[in-house]
């Protein structure tokens, strides 16, 4: 069971569509690591196999544009690999094409997503409702995975935070960010090391040997700005605007793994390498 | 390019999840044909191949609840196929999976589609929007492929149905029943196998070798139903509570194939069998 935080449908004043700058940059980025990755370390012929086709997916890809922008640019950057694989341009190879599985949780806009679909698009597109802490796709299907801002995301909120009784009880704050006492934060990293593993294990299954992902999550700065987010709302509370309970009901379940928290669930669930 | 004819979207009064009892009674009648089709003349062993995922799509799917119940039936039909395809039960044998494809026009309501997605079933599912008179999905990916009272709509009206300086013109009629002149009827049969050839172009490639199709679509009855629309439209309009104009720009870009009309774009399209 996962409780849903979809991004803002549509493509209104307050829609993510509207609102995701901060996402783009972060795409735009990783853009150059993730085209450097595919050409050093992805080995398309053996992926492959017998079918022409390659299967990327795109995780918590909300309503657009920022996830058309990825894929066009993996989308180029896989031809490109498989062009020049050999160091010389095979005429004799076969096209090869793409089918694209844009996923998020079943609440997400996918109308807009679908109605925003680039035409000319090279790939074919299709969208895939569901958690993506449970499995989402047969196995071994998948070539490419990628996912951006999305892992941050909890399956759901460790409940012991909003449990006066638990020394994890987060009273007064929307997140471990200004936390004093170490439960707090030790809450928010065991449910992060508990989602990264069911996580995993799905991938393990849907990823064909050989097939690459590619995990990218903010850190740092994003943590402070809702460190002032979670006082400014007691600030209301104090100026009686707003019901204390309000804001120890409004927990945020939303990690930020340090570089130090990727290395350590990523040893721990046996995969290889991380950049 | 394709003129877009969704059924109405959501699950309100007038939504088609609500108004679709008719589509069901035509699923329910052909159920035990196409079951009786899988086990007869599936070869499962062979268009596997390397594989254990059937897919499936569903063309024309609308919002539900129709679509999961046809779904549902199928992938029965094919377990028991499978695991009987060689008289024995083979303990050895893999799990099949299956992935399903709901396949409806950009506008669908796909949001409602998703959210109504049966908890319990045993596929891994996915949107593709689109028309399926252009192509859908990857070259030799589609094990099998249904579609109920879908094909009947046209990719778009043809055009001289409109045409006051055509001799097809359809002045005061919204379909060719009851038309008196046999340029109106020619203009939809016209139509209807130049989709055909489309649609099938299409599935040609999109199918793998050995798999099936099963095209249902209603025809008599329902034909009636339309010229009794039609005419209370024209009653309006001598009543004076309707502009004649709007009846002349009404035109159904809907066809209901005879069975000698399917046979003969089945035919003109090099397939071999119909039933």
């Amino acid at each position: 069971m996962t409780t849903s935080f979809p991004m803002n449908a549509g493509d209104g004043l307050y829609s993510y569509s509207k609102n995701s700058h901060f996402q783009k940059e972060i795409i735009d980025g990783v853009k150059e690591m993730v085209r450097d990755a595919i050409i050093r370390k992805l080995d398309i012929k053996t992926i492959l196999s017998s079918s022409n086709t390659l299967r990327i997916t795109e995780l918590g890809c909300s309503v657009g544009p920022n996830t058309f922008s990825s894929m066009q640019h993996i989308v180029e950057a896989l031809k490109d690999k498989y062009l020049y694989q050999d160091q010389v341009i095979d005429s004799t190879k076969s096209i090869l094409e793409f089918q694209i599985f844009f996923n998020d949780q079943v609440t997400n806009d996918f109308n807009t997503l679908f109605q925003s679909l680039p035409v000319d698009r090279s790939y074919y597109a299709s969208g895939v409702p569901g958690s993506f802490y449970d499995r989402l796709f047969p196995s071994r299907s998948i070539h490419f995975l990628h996912s951006s801002c999305a892992i941050n995301w909890f399956s759901k909120l460790p409940k012991e935070l909003l449990d006066e009784k638990s020394p994890a009880w987060n009273k007064g704050r929307i997140h471990y960010v200004g936390a004093s006492n170490v439960e707090i934060v030790n809450a928010y990293v065991a449910q992060f090391e508990k989602d990264m593993e069911m996580f995993f294990n799905a991938r393990a299954e849907e990823i064909v040997p050989g097939g690459m992902m590619v995990l990218v999550t903010p850190f740092s700065g994003y943590v402070r700005l809702l460190g002032f987010f979670g006082s400014s709302l007691m600030d209301m509370v104090n100026e009686e605007k707003l019901d204390e309970s309000l804001v120890d009901s409004f927990n945020l379940p939303l990690y930020y793994p340090s570089p130090q928290d990727m290395t350590k669930v990523v040893e721990k669930n046996g995969l290889f390498s991380i950049e």
